[in-house]
């Protein structure tokens, strides 16, 4: 789960491959490291750490040379070292690469290259895919009338034997003006410019360079020179490339005088919920507009049951759409992690859709899991935050955040705007069914109190930010709500988790007297969502359960209520709303309390140790 | 949720309520006390801890009297005192009683009786209850005629302004040959015996007593003296009591050598098993017998979906029966935590399932979410240990484990028995549909190597006590695997959490790199179930992005591999079963794991701290 960048053109290589790379961050920052090729050979720059640290490492003289590849790596196998850092280099340094996606079956391809006199450097998987390639090369005979077609051939034998996924960027000693670039599993992009062309693990270092793209598919290897663009099919050869538009803007993401992109993006909320409900709302029909779903009334009608899947916080605003979709629209809705779905093979009848739920639109796991339930003829639709991700490409249809760029690691944001969609979505469906005209403006009318009971919860910062310093030494939290607050629950302990390496974990209130109780002690503070609803009384009882035991409790609550004010040691209150929109208002105070814990104990809050933002491997 | 006894007759009661309450402790453990009546008024003694801390403070002259009550306690409201502990007193001490179940609305029912002047002893929401007994009793004459009937109003008055849930036995002071009973969402069971009577919270300490008992149905109360049993309905007024016949046997669970229930149950898993087999497999239909499911085949063949539900570890063999139904059934299944189940909901058709999964089959969640399916006209299955367990009663048909009784509170071998049956099912309801003859009679062939499997993966013990010395310090553990070892990883979490109170999660492997892979560092160790199936490589590659940041591995794994050997600091080899068996197998050294663990830091394995065996009250 890695950054590429690469570039062949007549600018100098390097200023694009490193501000490619600081915009490719976000999928990994163990290392980093640039190749770039010129008539003196290739050099390679690698360093541990951020970006920062690999433009520390060039100097004052950064290697010159109009072609050249970058790599910002999350490390899958071995350890985040110099060594394992791309590019890597095959054979005696004839055959540099970097490389995106997990080679399974790379122990014995090792063994097998090891056994052949090949000298490995690294511990990583990619390096068996260089070695493979300078393999293949000498043993192919050079074809003086098209000398591309040797590199295309070794490139194309290294990869049929790959099990696994991989986005690949290679250079090769002996020909510094070509780059070839190849695809299966992992996304890749080529931009064409004049005279130059560029490619990138997504389109987000070519803003600004230009407009005009090419998306890979699975089993599509391009060869880039300046002035020219072939791409080829493993099975059909040589393809017209389909040249896309960028729709992407350009946009500088600043801190704005904040200390943390993920301080800016919880305050950005009220603003990012408000977009994504513009032009959403239909008063006249009492329902939601959905512009790309690319599905008739009629379709929709007939969906019989619906899948959401997604991962990390993905799958906890799936399990929100789960109780809005089942109580509005009243379809039978099942919640599915990604990796699951797509290797389980569930029973799915065909009246089945499927949604894909992902901030980035390239989460490997939820793509993955799309495409498979579509390959067998169900409807899908993806949720997500940008626009012409893979996802966007995949589905049937689908629906925009519009949240903006989400930069912290740590998402809020894009979670609260993804709740806020599924229930405009549930809004949607329930009217196409049962849900009265009278009942679809009443949701309306509540959907717009949304931006400032958001705002209004913000207001609990200061106080947010004094709970955090009684409670920043402890090494476990129990987060603790029921129904519609118990996502809200696995939420804020994901936040927590991510950022401040404590173990908090989420349950439903009832749950916990089956086991995680055990865990209760007079270090151990509970987390409960309480804020009003059905099962209000039952969760103060699972909070007398807890302070019988001596167990620290922080409560999220509404109104003033003098047993919750008598049990909680720390009571925050957030403005009601009607209880399907409240996990939207109370999930704010974890994100403040996950932010202020991470800061007191010194962790990198927009950059967690071991994370990236988009998990691009499975 | 608490244990209740009663006992009315000319033995001395402190002999059955003793008894009864060690019968019962399984139910709570926080503190116990009993209190008798004699012509000298009521004597209670109470005491913090085990029933024996109550029986020595009892001393050499226990309280004589025949009539009294008795209860164990798990706190739900207020800490574990002497002062919490039950019978509490009403009034002057004209009321005494015991309670079980959870009063939601206490705190205004507690305000007024202490503006009316009474004076509270205790925390509990219980107290209430008495002094609002002793409140009524009060204001009603007395009637010469019908002296009982003062005494049942009284309780009829208090109760009618109870919101919550209650088993309750009663005495009062000036009437000491008699006791009350009422039950409202809790169970209670009275045994009639030959000049005596006895109430309990369950059946269990009637065994050897009486062999004829009497389940009281909510809202019904029951009066208990020597001679006679008068039962009354709060609505239709006096009934004839429905009397069955008791058919647990007496059956005297010991320790045979073991130190611990929890380990003798672990090592009970062969024959176990074996138990949950017997008569069940039939060979000349290739498909599974059931005898108590009172649904007609074709019934069975027009469900197209099923609801599993239960609690904690219930709710994990839960999922692996989603696995196994979804794969061989091809019907889809939703797993839903009761506790969520009850007051969602969801949207049910009417060819819906529902089973409901319990060990003791008296766990209230559990049993509610049965109960409000049924109101709803779907059809209900309970697969339960216990004969004649409330669930038994309240569901359609089901399922018994016959995996005798389990005494320690980490299940274990009701798990594996509950994953059997499951099993079994999977096959009975495939084999009712698409699954072949040939396909049933390999299912059987491989059910028949499962007690041997566990048994074999027993042998690992010695090396898995060696793997807890080493991380025995450690503060959190992750359980990491994929499709049927995902529930592996749940379960083996839960154990180590409940009996070593250490944070151990459970998660998809896929699933770790969306943030708990920001736990990972040196001293935080992963287990992983990969034994191997469809996943193998995917799951190595997870633990190779575990390896790169430096986490301990510890990998449950079948056939040698030099990448898992490689990889993981610490691998346990259990026997290999086809995959959808696996996770009876795979379970063992989890189960061990957290056992050597629990026992390192002087936790009490078979009752550990916090928690009770079965969860009486939501």
């Amino acid at each position: 789960m890695c950054g590429i960048v690469g570039y062949v053109g007549s600018s100098p290589a390097g200023t694009f491959l490193i501000d490619g790379l600081r915009r490719l961050e976000y999928r990994g920052y163990d290392s980093s490291g640039i190749a770039v090729i010129s008539d003196n050979g290739v050099a390679v720059n690698r360093a541990v750490g951020r970006i920062d640290n690999l433009v520390d490492s060039l100097g004052s003289e950064p290697p010159q040379g109009g072609t050249g590849i970058g790599h910002t790596r999350w490390a899958t196998h071995g350890p985040p070292t110099e060594a394992n850092a791309h590019p890597h280099r095959g054979g005696n340094g004839e055959v540099t690469l970097v490389h995106n996606g997990v080679i399974e079956n790379f122990q014995p391809l090792r063994d097998e290259l090891i056994g052949k006199g090949y000298t490995f450097q690294s511990s990583t998987d990619s390096e068996v895919i260089a070695h493979l390639i300078a393999e293949a090369l000498g043993q192919l005979e050079e074809d003086e009338a098209e000398p591309d077609n040797r590199y295309v051939a070794a490139v194309q034998q290294a990869i049929s034997r790959l099990r696994g996924t991989y986005g690949l960027a290679v250079l090769f000693d002996d020909c510094p003006d070509m780059l070839i670039a190849a695809r299966f599993g992992s996304p890749l992009v080529v931009g064409v410019g004049r005279g130059e062309h560029f490619v990138a693990s997504d389109a987000s270092p070519l803003a600004g360079h230009t407009d005009r793209i090419v998306y890979l598919a699975d089993h599509q290897l391009a060869v880039l020179r300046a002035g020219s663009l072939t791409v080829l099919h493993r099975d059909s050869g040589k393809i017209r490339p389909d040249i896309q538009l960028l729709e992407t803007e350009t946009e500088q993401v600043t801190l704005d005088g904040f200390d943390h992109y993920m301080l800016k993006e919880i305050y950005e909320q009220p603003v990012a919920i408000r977009n994504a409900m513009r032009g959403r709302l239909d008063d006249q029909n009492a329902t939601a507009i959905f512009g790309g779903l690319n599905l008739t009334p009629q379709q929709l009608r007939s969906v019989d049951r619906i899948i959401l899947t997604g991962c990390g916080t993905s799958w906890h605003s799936a399990l929100v759409g789960e109780y809005l979709l089942e109580e509005f629209a009243r379809i039978p809705v099942e919640v599915e992690y990604a990796s699951e779905l797509r290797y389980r093979n569930p029973p799915i009848d065909p009246g089945t859709l499927v949604f894909g739920i992902t901030q980035s639109g390239e989460t490997a796991d939820t793509l993955a899991a799309l495409v498979e339930t579509k390959r067998k003829g169900h409807r899908t639709l993806a949720i997500n935050n940008v626009v012409g991700s893979s996802i966007a490409q995949a589905a049937d249809g689908g629906v925009y955040l519009h949240a903006g760029p989400e930069i912290g690691v740590a998402s809020t944001k894009a979670y609260t705007s993804q709740c806020c969609t599924l229930a405009m979505l549930a809004l949607y469906f329930g009217r196409l069914r049962h849900l009265s005209y009278e009942a679809g403006q009443t949701y309306i009318k509540n959907l717009r109190l949304l931006p400032a009971a958001v705002e209004q919860s913000l207001s609990c910062d200061v106080q947010v930010r004094q709970i955090a310093e009684k409670y920043q030494s402890a090494s476990t939290f129990l987060y603790l709500g029921r129904q519609y607050n118990f996502p809200t629950a696995l939420e804020g302990a994901l936040k927590l988790k991510e950022i401040s390496y404590i173990h908090a974990e989420g349950y439903p209130a009832a749950e916990m007297k089956h086991g995680p109780i055990a865990l209760v002690d007079t270090d151990t503070p509970s987390v409960f969502i309480v804020p009003r609803g059905t099962t209000y009384e039952k969760v103060i009882a699972n909070m007398e359960e807890v302070k019988a035991r001596g167990g620290p409790i922080i409560a999220v609550t509404c109104q003033a209520n003098p047993a919750i004010d008598d049990l909680a040691d720390d009571v925050i209150r957030v403005p009601a709303i009607p209880e399907y929109l409240q996990p939207i208002v109370s999930v704010v105070p974890l994100q403040l309390l996950a932010y202020h814990v991470a800061l007191l104990r010194g962790c990198d809050v927009d950059k967690p140790r071991n994370l990236a933002k988009s998990v691009t491997v499975e």
